[in-house]
């Protein structure tokens, strides 16, 4: 009967995280202009399923095997590498290659509107394969360099502040930097054009879709409800906590700051707070899962902003929500974590381990991230023709529009 | 192992509440017009944000806290709240706050189109930390007066028809009074002016996900599975059951009555049907299920009409959906309830009971939505200008467009 | 407990199918012209109120009720069916209703664009009240012919790819041949004309639906935890890959074949590796299912042009992803399951008794199908009058528009 019961817990977390590949999808092409519409959302389709082979094949080996502490010994699909002896390992891995195309799929945001696709696949079916097990592995294998830690004290990152946003966010920034900005996106004199979202409504639904997923995400990182049952309250609430304190952040910043709250950057707001709770939601009391969100959705529209004046164009986004943010959040549960945070015990050994744990990982998927993309661009070439880019990559890759006028 | 099977159950059922969010927000924009698609998102997520705070901070603990009968004594979020000890008080206050959010965003339908946001912030905040918890702390605290109700009977609201709906769409029927109509929406000869949905297919979006979330919202009322195993599939069946109903019976009157099928009207003709069978589900034979469902059908179409004749403008219908079909339903309870309904067991108790509690709480809530908004239009005033609301609150207010025409 | 286990699994898998029905609408609508965009969602609404009735009225009996192997000899909703005494009928019936309402919605697809909606309802009501559940009682009924089998190898239809799939789109293809092809579809040449899809987020929102409802309709057969939690991971695990692998089939190919990725038919091809597995899918090695899916992603392209050529007017390519899929799963478990497969073990038995029980109900379906709507042909009618087909069924037989475009 314990069997059943996580197991039940588990596969519905599981399909739960894998829906908000729909909300990635949309989010983006409601945020993106009309006629890259559908060449965002087959991107986000190339991430399920590319990314779940690449995860099947060869990426759940290399980061649940056994491991030296840097890298699992084990090709792909592999039977008895499930932490929790009480579910199939066929469930593990299910929930794990929602996490692996959750992060891939934040990259797919920030190269939006000028990545040529088959490209895109191979960089999705690289970072699948490798660079995500090997980063998410150091924190999440229980030989795992920052699983073990320093002093007795392990990393804490719960579902993935670390493991699945910042090593997301920071890989998409270097792709970012090797494919350059969008055309006509900046001026001559440095100043920069908007490029209003065609759809927000379809954006919204994203948004929802995601803040639905998340309350499989983070509780579903308990992998059982037999012995962690107290921990899914916790996690839930906390969850939640930090995304309406997220979205409460951006409405009163944007409100003082701009004169109007800024229904997109409400959106983003909400998921900033989703992304730095991930990390510290089982470890933090109430009342700092809500000066986490708040703090969050401050911070994300003031990264949005310095990406733009550094010309660092991310379209939807996502850097600020999930590399910003996923590193505020990681570093917030050594601030704010019930034990051993600095602001409630005085302690600086846990944030020591998160900062450590943090860098390794961002430094690691960056570069890592940013060769692969220099390898591509080298060989086959990564963007789309100016012409093809001007004229939409639905209409030039896929000769197909959207929204059909005919009748 | 039970404190496992329950925390997985209602963990499932309250993300599953939550996500009914997104359903209102979707639901709301597509019946709206073009130039206020956004603004409703907003309003939505204030509900959400503010909303839960204001449940977090204040509203809990007057719910659920130790009671007199009328009123909790606690303030906000508090340890051993919980009806179901076998449950985490963390999972419980989140499917909790599912409802109060819930409540507060049938409102945010109502109000559309013409009432300020900051001004609605402070209503919600208002009406999640008093209004709706005091209303509902009547029905569901185990210490409520209509809890504990007259001559051993007590009230049967079993998910909301009366706590949640009638609640929820008395108090907007007191906002719509407040604010008055939209602009242009009635003439001099007393004639109405249809304002059309501007996009249905996102509006039955948002009806389907209100739908899918409904599976949580009456089953998720359980609190638990382990002692009420049997009781989940009568009240999933009964509330599929009564929303067919509810779109069948809106499918024949509008052809009878008008000589085509409604589309809007039979979205609102299943959401009246699951409304009504909201209070009764778990007392229900499912033939009675579905009668409950054909007579809501019918109501709300009815009530659509007369609201707009009264010239009480409820630009969703939500007033006809939630406030009509939610008394309906709570009074249907005494109709037809397996064990003391007036039609099935000839006994008047029930019925009494039932209409005493609808009663009180729809005239709590409908006086006490009064005074506050008549206290916010005296003081920051409720309605945006004239001129802003005939250009639209997306423009007005956000200084943005739902769809983008660039490119 | 155990009862408590299973049922809390069965209602959540049940509500994931149930919410399909959302997924089957807005594809649909996507797909079609924007004239029709309301009027097949109203179409998919049908399907659940009238499906749902039909099933609790008449269906639910003559599917599960004491048979003699052809025929259920209860009349609807009938206490003592569940096959899992562990969980209340209710909840059994909620569940089994999904199936049947997904069934009908196939179709719904096939005949769009075209067919009078009361026409339909008669049609919707006899398929879910006869055809459907003497097909699939057939294969469920645990005295059905088909689930006996012969040799003591009974048909292995885990979730459906004959019972829903097959049935569901063979029935299409009888009520398309009758109905005829779409005004303006094809030239007096034999050549055809694309009429592309309205609004393709919005079919993509429904697929996204759709692929996370599948892991509530294959995992959810187990029809309960307790004794399954290790099929449960395997189910989940083999419907993802065989998604994963349609949708690289058909990005592959269309590649190949028509120098670009079409987006509606990956769309298409992920469907097609759902269908396809969905027999299968508790027998199958992960690779097997790999493979079923690829397949499953070429062969619905080719079908959906094969199709056209025939001039068999599938406005949404229903047949090809449910009727040829359908098929082409039921037999694939008999080539690839890891006991009796032909590639796997050599034997032939399994493959011989899938292929007859895959006849037998297809040409069940496509029989009773044609003759019901020949029968509706002569009395009422089937197509709508040709001027209101051009103009559009929301504006003909609603007096409405998807999107208005009135501020």
């Amino acid at each position: 009967m314990e069997n059943a019961i996580d197991t039940v817990w588990v596969a519905i977390c599981a399909a739960m995280i894998f829906q908000m590949e729909g909300g990635f999808a949309l989010l983006e092409s409601g945020f993106l202009r009309r006629k890259n519409a559908m060449a965002i959302i087959v991107k986000v389709i190339v991430d399920i399923c590319f990314g779940g082979l690449a995860f099947f094949l060869i990426g759940y080996g290399l980061m649940f095997g056994t491991s030296s502490g840097f890298l699992g010994m084990d090709i792909g699909y592999t039977l008895g590498l499930s932490p929790n002896a009480n579910i199939p390992d066929s469930i593990f891995w299910f929930l794990q290659m929602g996490f692996a195309v959750a992060a891939i799929s934040i990259i797919s945001g920030g190269v939006a509107e000028r990545m040529k696709i088959w490209a895109y696949i191979i960089y999705v079916f690289i970072f699948v394969a490798f660079i995500y097990p090997i980063a998410a592995g150091w924190i999440w294998n229980a030989n795992g360099w920052l699983f073990v830690g320093f002093n007795g004290v392990g990393m804490n990152d719960f579902a993935g502040s670390a493991a699945v946003h910042a090593v997301g966010g920071w890989s998409a920034l270097a792709a970012v930097m090797v494919l350059g900005a969008r055309h006509g996106k900046y001026n001559a004199d440095g100043s920069a054009n908007a490029f209003p979202g065609h759809n927000l409504p379809l954006a919204a639904i994203g948004a929802f879709i995601l803040w639905f997923g998340w309350f499989g995400f983070n509780p579903g990182s308990t992998l059982g409800a037999v012995g962690n049952w107290d921990i899914i309250g916790k996690v839930a609430m906390n969850t939640f906590l930090a995304s309406a304190a997220g979205g409460i952040g951006t409405m009163v910043y944007t409100q003082l700051r701009y004169g109007a709250i800024d229904p997109s950057m409400v959106i983003n707001g909400v998921l900033a707070g989703l992304v730095a709770i991930t990390a510290g939601c089982n470890v933090m009391d109430p009342i700092f899962a809500v000066l986490t969100g708040l703090i969050a959705g401050v911070i994300v529209d003031i990264a949005v902003v310095t990406f733009d004046k550094m010309h660092i164009d991310d379209p939807v986004g996502a850097i600020a929500v999930h590399g910003v943010n996923g590193s505020f959040g990681t570093l917030a549960v050594g601030l704010f974590a019930s034990k051993g945070g600095l602001f409630t015990t005085g302690e600086f050994t846990l944030l020591g381990v998160q900062a450590i744990g943090l860098i390794a990982v961002s430094v690691f998927a960056f570069s890592s991230s940013y060769l692969v993309m220099m390898a591509i661009k080298r060989t086959i070439g990564v963007r789309l023709a100016k012409k093809d880019e001007i004229i939409g990559a639905d209409l030039a890759e896929y000769k197909t529009s959207a929204y059909s006028i005919f009748e």
